[in-house]
């Protein structure tokens, strides 16, 4: 379907309007999606895009074509004229499109961890109240290949515009799930992950520990740090070195150094095992 | 001296609100400076301080004891009601102190990299558009402790108001300077650092390069990557594997994955040479 709208009052403007506050998303279950790459991600991951408002005028060329194929999708383009579309659309990137979806459900009980070809890197973080540093983080663990990213006592909503922008849509290629501190304490020992978690005062420098293994990196805000919760026997503290003037980095900074240095010992010691089965092949 | 103000006409506050732009501070050579800890850190690097705002009804425990100190070394103070110190103030931490200082001018030339207790760690970084990034990349180059950051065709001013809040003041804790790309190639050849930058298609992975002897790690703007100066036999290109959807991470992100891996090298081959020199006193 191909609407023109060209009205303030129209409902479906003033509804995509709403949904820039969380308590819109979380009673409607719906969320809103700017940029050509993020609404990408989130169809090639399967989440279904209800409707796209679409601004011809300030549209790119791949704007164009992502509505062409929604179109053919049998989604709803909603045509809007640039007075209206800055309604509707957030922020310095404009490129004309605009999408309303329906919010993945996706639980901490959904989540399994068998990742065929190596062991699961699970970033967890809590108490995250910018969701410009969880869309970070998240683009970071994408990057880095972990299997999920899990939010403990988050204080914002995963898909916040702002964490879908600053993840780049990455937030829809990974799991990403939220949950109290407790219940995410819970699924980690069951799981048998070797949790890892940075502090200030951390027992060791973060590369003396082996992430090879079945890894959960764990971190929390900024501000707070990790709560007390967190002290058990079988959670490993890790420091990150400070070597100046400040005291601690930004959260996303850190999970960044954490997540891949897990990656670069995964890479080594699989190119070391490499070698080795290939010396036991040559011998 | 201690003043009073309460017009909005004031000069001294007119010109504290006009610091807010590039051009003013270029023009004036004064810079602003929001937070406690950021003027603190101003104060213990020599930055000369000219004069403070400060508001009583918003400023916490720790901006009265710094206005105390300030005033007991003859820096202006310049009490102001709520209403117009909001006038000069910026951002959402609001801690009741403003300070006029200023600009340090350090060039590529005052840059000395003699650190007698390690080869030098320099963080050189291209075409930055946003300062709160090259706030964000000083704060963990700090960290990290590299002896210094330069900027390469820096398109923002190194002591944007946003640069230094994002390096929570530690931006006067170590050198940092701007200058042209082609002159910062002609220093980095000069002082025979072996250049490491950070491309896509770079020609290892990061961590299979030396980064232990005197080493400056290059990279460019998120959009643009880094420019065709850099492709020089003498500049090694590495790239940071992505396993995920996206193609790329954040600058600042890289930097700090860069920054720290060789924070790693360097303190691995420290303590091995340091385990080597035990041994060989033990023989």
């Amino acid at each position: 379907m191909w609407l023109r709208i060209e009205s303030f009052q129209n409902r479906r403007v003033k509804e995509a309007m709403a949904l820039r506050k969380s308590d819109e998303r979380r009673k409607t279950g719906r969320i809103i999606i700017d940029g050509v790459r993020e609404i990408e991600r989130a169809c090639e991951a399967g989440v279904v895009v209800e409707e796209v408002f679409y601004c011809p005028t300030v549209a790119t060329e791949k704007a164009k074509q992502l509505v062409e194929m929604l179109a053919g999708r049998n989604v709803t383009i909603l045509e809007t004229p640039k007075r209206l579309f800055e309604k509707v659309t957030y922020g310095e990137r404009e490129e004309g499109v605009v999408a309303i979806a329906r919010c993945p459900t996706f639980s901490l009980k959904d989540l399994t961890l068998k990742d065929g070809s190596e062991a699961p890197l699970v970033l967890v973080v809590e108490g995250i109240e910018k969701p410009g540093n969880l869309g970070a983080m998240i683009r970071t663990a994408d990057g880095a290949g972990a299997a999920a990213v899990v939010a403990a006592d988050l204080r914002c909503d995963v898909y916040n515009p702002a964490a879908i922008r600053a993840s780049l849509g990455t937030i829809f290629c990974l799991p990403v799930v939220a949950a109290s501190g407790a219940e995410v304490l819970e699924f980690l020992r069951q799981h048998g992950l070797r949790c890892v978690a940075a502090r200030v005062d951390g027992a060791a420098d973060y590369f003396q520990e082996d992430l090879t293994g079945p890894t959960a990196i764990i971190l929390g805000s900024e501000a707070e740090g990790l709560g007390p919760v967190w002290r058990q026997d079988w959670v490993k503290s890790v420091r990150i070195p400070m070597l100046g003037r400040a005291d601690s980095l930004n959260v996303s900074v850190a999970a960044a150094i954490l997540l891949y240095e897990a990656r670069r010992q995964r890479m080594v010691s699989g190119a070391s095992s490499q070698v080795q089965s290939h010396q036991s092949a040559s011998e």
